[in-house]
């Protein structure tokens, strides 16, 4: 049995989301995976930081979540900064879950830079690290003999970057294609239903897909990030948010959608990475699909990936774009994927 | 650099479609995953079995085999069996892509045992071995510290046995449902175009796709035999051909095709793998699919699967399912993967 200590910082959706798959599935990865996962600490802006050396009671933490309230969860740690308390923790993980900020990445950048500093793989689901800072954070994790786990940051769990950066990369990706955001494909599958761009968007909200404030979504600054992020990892290129042209669905009409639909055609706002002669090209526009194309027929808020390889065509890849226990999900992934390759050998013994 | 030595046994499509994409991409390969992989060995019951220590001059060997003559390649071994040869060479893997044979994966399983009883792992593109005798051979390769690599006995180099193996199972896997084999759904294709099931079928022989004896395919028992596999590695249940239902597509008619396309359906040849209350129950039929499924939209040759798990809903693998060089690339994926986790202790030094 192998012990695999982590802390996590960001309490919310997706932290909770890994928790209640710890405390459903504990058993199972012990018997399976041989792993023994213990949360030694946590943090969130709202609670502060707190450890708890020997594994926190995974259901009363997650009680104590539900109930807004840590106290008695644990050491409450009153250090000067998040970062020196991640620094000061035991753990070989850090799960970063805390909320993404495309303009300066902060302060999950501070966080990584901290626990990569001090001997911890980096597991997160946090796009603005990764979209603005990966060339850094990996030179890190390199020195540092330690890993990035990037799963959650497209498509939640499902398993896209664990296909483009390991399985698919050696095959020759020349091109990707995707659905990346599945509140605008919500939005235009219920168009092609007869509903106007306005209702569509109005259902989306009341069903928590798109927040009141909806441009990160509808004018694809979401997957646009997304698409940063597949250039970097994926495809080795090192571009930023100024190399996406981006163009969003809010000036997709209703009209355009049922003559799409005529011509057994439909729109989809889609992600895509090419190279052509060396050079990336990188865009996150409307795009008229044919009905054939795999990409085409993903409803609803589906996400949804093409890579196309030298030896092996087009591969597609659908599944859940977000929802809690699914990016949960990815943080467990990539702790399984992290702890079976070679041990870093700066793991502080335990 | 690491250096992997690895001996080939079949040097076929699938040999040939490895050995062409090693030598396009030995360069790469060596700069981007640090391996710098070497043909010691190659074996066939056409040729015999070769040996070069130092490692096969790739474009060499595959203008012998267009020549069908492998004299002066490397050392021309006359020992006694191709199994005695295989447990000679100092290889950490064997590539084993010789004939498929379902009644009792024979001569494939002697060659696997001899490479797993020698120190080498054992990567495969061939049912036979893996449907019949998957057991034995895990339980061997663990003993040995060894890895049995399977990526090619389903969906070709389609990573579906990458993402069943390792990065869904942990998400509770709790159905599989597949379009499995390619020749039968190039064959459902052309129906729905209007042409009868013999034609299509006349129509799959010509192209390459369906042997001159199509039972395997139409019948079924390609697909029944991936079924096996997917029951045995991704779901854990020790299933054979007998727990199989298994019904091919020689029954299905014009008029039936036509009919599911009025009401918005079509047929498909799915391989169905199921736990209900821990039993497991598994098919291949004809099965009539809405077409909001992703399955239903797979068109041709491609192959499709999707695994239903209880964290992650729905996800679901488009692409290709056979070819030469996508078969061979499945073999390079799993040297890749191989060589990421640990080493086993017995490794032969080098």
């Amino acid at each position: 049995m192998k012990e695999i200590k982590v802390i996590m910082v960001g309490l919310g959706n997706v932290g909770q989301g890994f928790l209640k798959i710890l405390e459903t599935d504990h058993a199972s990865l012990m018997q399976n995976q041989g792993l023994d996962i213990k949360v030694v600490g946590v943090s969130d802006l709202r609670y502060g930081n707190y450890s708890e050396p020997n594994g926190f009671q995974v259901t009363s933490l997650l009680k104590a979540l539900e109930n807004g309230n840590l106290e008695g969860m644990g050491k409450k740690d009153e250090r000067s900064s998040t970062e020196n308390w991640i620094k000061s923790c035991d753990a070989q993980f850090l799960l970063e879950a805390s909320f993404t900020n495309f303009t300066n990445a902060e302060p999950a950048i501070q966080y990584m830079r901290a626990a990569l500093s001090s001997g911890k793989h980096v597991v997160t689901s946090n796009k603005g690290p990764i979209a603005l800072f990966y060339s850094e954070l990996a030179t890190m994790a390199k020195q540092g003999g330690l890993q990035i786990g990037v799963e959650g940051t497209v498509m939640s769990g499902t398993p896209s970057m664990a296909l483009g950066i390991n399985t698919l990369k050696a095959a020759g990706i020349t091109s990707i294609q995707g659905i990346l955001n599945g509140t605008t494909n919500f939005i235009l599958t219920r168009m092609e239903q007869g509903n106007s761009y306005q209702n569509a968007l109005a259902e989306a909200q009341k069903l928590g897909y798109a927040e009141a404030d909806p441009t990160g979504d509808v004018e694809g600054y979401d997957a646009a990030g997304k698409v940063v992020i597949l250039g970097n990892l994926v495809m080795d290129r090192p571009i930023t948010f100024a190399d996406v042209e981006r163009k969003g669905i809010s000036g997709v009409t209703l009209q355009d959608v049922e003559l799409a639909k005529a011509e057994g055609k439909r729109w989809k706002l889609i992600g895509t990475l090419s190279i052509d002669n060396g050079i990336v090209s990188a865009s996150v526009k409307p795009t008229l699909l044919p009905t054939e194309d795999p990409l085409a027929n993903v409803g609803g808020a589906t996400n949804a990936i093409t890579f196309t390889t030298q030896h092996m065509g087009k591969v597609t890849l659908i599944g859940a774009g977000a929802g809690r226990v699914e990016t949960g999900f990815a943080l467990l992934s990539d702790i399984l994927a992290i702890s079976k390759t070679n041990e870093p050998s700066n793991w502080r013994k335990q």
